[in-house]
C-alpha cells in the first residue's frame, strides 16, 4: 500500500478547478497500488480516481498509457478512462508530479480466486488484446529479454545467494536457456499491445463478473501470449504454490473462446511462461534486496516465482495446462 | 497510514446483507488513520466508510465511542453517524473484528494550517462540548496523570535516553510536578465529553468551513479545558517547533465565542497545556521505542512534544496563548 505524496487543499482545488465536475467534497489516499499515489475523489458529478505519477514512472511515457485506456474504453474495454480538462487535456501537474484523474470503476478485486474468476479475467484480457490490435502507438517491453539481463546485473550477487543458495547460477543458466529458446521478432507469433501485469488486484469483479482492468502503467508492446503466461503464473497457483490445473483451463479456455491460440502459440507456451516468471523473479528479487527497511511497500518473496519457474521447467506442452 | 486486514468481497457482501444500503460497488482501503482498518465503500445509495476496529480498541468500549457519534449528530455536530442494519444493530463482526459502517462526510483535513482553520474548530470543538453535556455514557480517560505513569514506567529508560540524553529524568520530575500541580477531581472546573485527539487530521474543512469532525475512538470524560490545550499543541505549533500566538488566539477565542472559559479555566490552562503535552510525549516516546522495523506505521518523533511541553513550562498565563 502506499501513498506517497500529501496532496494539500490549495493544491488540489487549484488543479480541479481545470475540470468540469464541480466542487471536489473529499479526497482520500487509497491504500493500494506500489507505483504511484492514488486519492479516491468524491465530486458533485460522483467519484473519481487521481492519480500522482511518481519516480518510477517516465513521464514522456505517460500518453501512451493514457491515450490507451481511452481506445480501450473507446473500444468496450472496461477500464478506466482519463478524464480532460477544460483544455482538453488529461495530463497536468501536481504537487510537482504528472497527475492525471481517470474514471472510477466498480468492482473489488478478488482476495481468493477461484475458477470463475478466472474464466471472467480470461474472456476480458483476449477482448483487451483486441481491443489493443487497433491502437496506434507503440511501447517497446523494457522488461523483456534484455531488460532481464540489465536488471540481474544491477542485482548484488550476493544479496541474491542469501536469499537461497545457488540463486544467481540457476538465474544465470536460466536467462541463457531462454535467450535460446525466446522466439525471435521474426516468428509467426500474434503480438501487440500487452498489459503486462494483470495481477489479481488489477482485476475488478462485481456479482461474480469481471468488471474492469485497472493499473494499465507496464502496458507496452508485445507477444500476447506472454501476457496470457503473465496471468497464468498470476492467477493459477495456490497460496501454497500448488499448481492449480483445473484454474488454467478456465482461464486459457476462456481466453480462447474469443481468440483461440494459434499452433505456434501452444507451441511456444511453456518457455514464454518460464519467461513470464522470470522476469517477476528478477523485479522482485531486485525489490528484496534494494527495498530500505521501513519502506511504506513491504516488497514480495521472489521465491514464489523461483518455484514457478521451476514447475515450468518441467513443462513440454499445453496438457500440463489443462489445454488438450 | 494503516489497513491492517484484507476483506475479501465474500465477507464483505455477507457483512453487506446486514444493511440496507443497496450493493456495495467498491471498497477500497484508505491511507489514512493508525489504530484502526477504514475503507471507502460506494454502495447504490451513496459513500460510507467502514472501519474495523483492530487490536488497540477495546471492544468493551466501542458501544461508547458509536453511541457518542450518534448522540452527537442528532445534536447537530458534523460527525459519523454510525449506521444500523435492518436487526437495528451498529456493530458486528467482520473479519474477526468488530466492524462498523458509519455516514460519509464531505471535507479534507488541512495539510497547511492556517489561522482561518483554527478559528473553524475552535467553535466546533465548543460545539462538540456542548453537545457531548447530555451524553449519558462515561467512559474514564485511560491517558491522564496515573495513565502517563504507568505508561512511563513500561517505557525502557535506555531507549529513551538515547532519543534524548536527560529525557527520562525531565519526564520523572515533570511528571512529579503535574501531580503537585494538576486539578483535584473536586476542583471547580467544567468536564464532560471530551475528544481527547483532534488533531488537524480528525477535523475536515470544505470551502474554508469546518465540515466536520472524526476518529472518537480516544474520546472519554475529562476536563473541557484539556481537550481545548490538546487542540493548542496541535495545531498551534509552526513544523520549525515556533509557538503561533495568532493561531492560539483565534482558536481560544472562537472556542469562546461559544463557551467562555471560567476563571478557574484560564488559571490552571498552563497547567493543562503541559499535561496535553505530556500525554504525546509518552505516547509517542513509547511508540518510537516500540514500533518494529518494516511496520505498516511510522512512528512520530517525540521530541516534537518534548518541545512543546518546555515551551508551556514557562508560561504562566493566558497572555502567552494569545488571550489579554
Amino acid at each position: 500500500m502506499a501513498v506517497y505524496t500529501e496532496v494539500s487543499d490549495e493544491d488540489l482545488n487549484a488543479f480541479a478547478s481545470a475540470y468540469d465536475f464541480g466542487e471536489i467534497v473529499s479526497c482520500k489516499g487509497i491504500a493500494e497500488g506500489v507505483e504511484n499515489s492514488n486519492y479516491m475523489l468524491q465530486t458533485e458529478k460522483g467519484p473519481f480516481i487521481l492519480t500522482l505519477y511518481e519516480r518510477r514512472v517516465n513521464p514522456a511515457e505517460l500518453p501512451f498509457f493514457l491515450n490507451l485506456m481511452e481506445h480501450l474504453a473507446r473500444s468496450g474495454v472496461q477500464c478506466p478512462v482519463p478524464l480532460k480538462g477544460k483544455d482538453g487535456e488529461a495530463l497536468r501537474m501536481l504537487c510537482g508530479r504528472p497527475a492525471a484523474i481517470v474514471s472510477f470503476l466498480k468492482g473489488m478485486w478478488p482476495r481468493r480466486i477461484t475458477a470463475e474468476h478466472c474464466a471472467g479475467l480470461g474472456v476480458a484480457h483476449a477482448q483487451l488484446h483486441h481491443a489493443g490490435m487497433s491502437f496506434d502507438m507503440q511501447r517497446a517491453n523494457s522488461l523483456s529479454l534484455n531488460g532481464w539481463r540489465e536488471l540481474f546485473a544491477r542485482t548484488d550477487p550476493q544479496a541474491a545467494e542469501n536469499i537461497e543458495a545457488g540463486l544467481g547460477a540457476l538465474i544465470t543458466r536460466e536467462l541463457d536457456a531462454l535467450a535460446k529458446a525466446w522466439p525471435a521478432p521474426s516468428a509467426d507469433l500474434p503480438a501487440g499491445v500487452i498489459h503486462a501485469d494483470l495481477f489479481p488486484d488489477n482485476v475488478f469483479f462485481l456479482d461474480g463478473k469481471c468488471s474492469g482492468l485497472i493499473d494499465f502503467y507496464f502496458a507496452c508492446n508485445d507477444l500476447l501470449a506472454y501476457d496470457i503466461a503473465i496471468c497464468l503464473n498470476a492467477w493459477c497457483f495456490e497460496p501454497n504454490g500448488d499448481f492449480n490445473i483445473t484454474k488454467a483451463n478456465r482461464l486459457l479456455s476462456s481466453y480462447q473462446s474469443v481468440r483461440p491460440l494459434t499452433p505456434a502459440e501452444r507451441k511456444i507456451f511453456p518457455v514464454l511462461a518460464r519467461g513470464a516468471a522470470m522476469r517477476f523473479l528478477l523485479t522482485r528479487l531486485y525489490d528484496w534486496i534494494n527495498t530500505p527497511p521501513g519502506a511504506m511497500v513491504k516488497p514480495k518473496d521472489p521465491r514464489e516465482y523461483l518455484h514457478k519457474l521451476n514447475f515450468h521447467r518441467g513443462v513440454t506442452d499445453m496438457a500440463a495446462y489443462g489445454l488438450a
